[in-house]
């Protein structure tokens, strides 16, 4: 008979609004039985968003030996991406049918993967990652059937034939992450999710647009420093 | 209308004798317009695999600006591998049936997930790996389900549909695989295959044990040198 593992879950933690919310219901779930997983990529906010990563674990009072950061910034060699290629700007939000310069290609897979193997390693059941699909930027690895061929490749691809991606975002729209994470008491506050700069979030880039239609559809004020917030209630 | 990709395929080459099999293949196909992809994850003969890559891509003469090599060291900290574990001893070959202690968890797909990443940005077709089924140690990342799942993932996870990871060298023996280098005039004296020694090959670690076989079957001599050549024809 196989051990039951002593961490239930991995939990994908870029430090973004929708990867607090994730953590804050793995947290409601299994407590601090969790191994919140971090990814540098030689993004442009990488500090930032580490930071945020380290605020949130502290929020949550995670141990520090649960905390696992890998580093991918060899990302960086493959570039075509505006989050690690200093070469091509971040674009400022159009539309969401378009893909922005920001797509790392298949990231998610990459990132996915890497935490499937810690997951078996430390013989996990779930990996929890904050995947948003109405309100993503349009992203095909953010499409609901892009999980389910994922867990079909688990199944394939592993020994441990329980283990799973969770999704729990996947159907919310940005207004309900809010709504969502505010009703788990989740530290807004300490969560980064501009692609751009690292003292104010710039207010423009797709990541900030759909953060912070978010708030204001909600009729909330989001905790952190905008350089510009404009109004995306009815993008 | 796409503009045609100058490099139709990334080939995965981690410079043992099947990653060269799969090159020789691939270079029939495109001649030097191909993308060698190499990855270091901090595996005991790192640097003797490297070597092997570099000295395979010279006799093929694939222009040095084509040749891609990642750096995965970050596998050491998710552990569980005799591979990338100093803790974890190399395991002599016992069975096929047997998951060997060398198994890094999915790392088929960490490594396919970089050559897709890659392949979209410079737009290619293939992705050319020399997985091996019948005769591979038990992994479960070589079997045929879990190439046409990640095939599916691809479809569902990229903006390019067309891309596809091909596996020329699945359902051949070992013995086949070395009939087909040979037959390819591939040069088999510069790749490398043993896990656990960087000098002379141990002859007795699993991958080992499966090369040898395919020689021995066949009635070749391996030119590589050997500290113990053990009768492996009927494993």
């Amino acid at each position: 008979m196989e051990t039951q593992s002593e961490y239930p879950a991995v939990v994908l933690v870029s430090g973004g609004m929708d990867s607090l919310t994730c953590l804050a219901l793995a947290f409601e779930r299994y407590s601090t039985n969790l191994l919140p997983l971090h990814l540098n990529y030689g993004q442009k906010t990488q500090e930032r968003e580490f930071l945020a990563f380290k605020n949130i674990c502290d929020f949550y009072k995670i141990p520090k030996n649960q905390r696992k950061v890998i580093d991918m910034t060899f990302l960086k060699e493959i570039g075509g991406s505006s989050l690690t290629d200093d070469a091509i700007e971040v674009s400022n939000f159009k539309s969401q049918k378009e893909i922005p310069t920001s797509y790392v290609p298949f990231r998610n897979t990459i990132i996915l993967s890497l935490a499937v193997s810690l997951a078996e390693v430390k013989k996990c059941q779930e990996i929890y990652i904050g995947a948003v699909y109405e309100d993503s930027s349009g992203y095909p690895d953010c499409r609901p059937q892009y999980y389910e061929d994922f867990n079909r490749l688990i199944k394939s691809g592993t020994i441990l034939q329980n283990l799973k991606v969770v999704t729990p975002l996947l159907r919310l729209s940005k207004k309900e992450i809010v709504a969502k994470a505010l009703e788990l008491k989740a530290p807004l506050e300490f969560s980064w999710s501009c692609y751009q700069s690292s003292d104010l979030a710039c207010g423009v880039c797709d990541s900030c647009a759909l953060r912070l239609k978010g708030f204001q559809q909600l009729g909330v004020k989001d905790p952190i420093p905008y350089k510009v917030s404009p109004d995306y209630r009815s993008i």
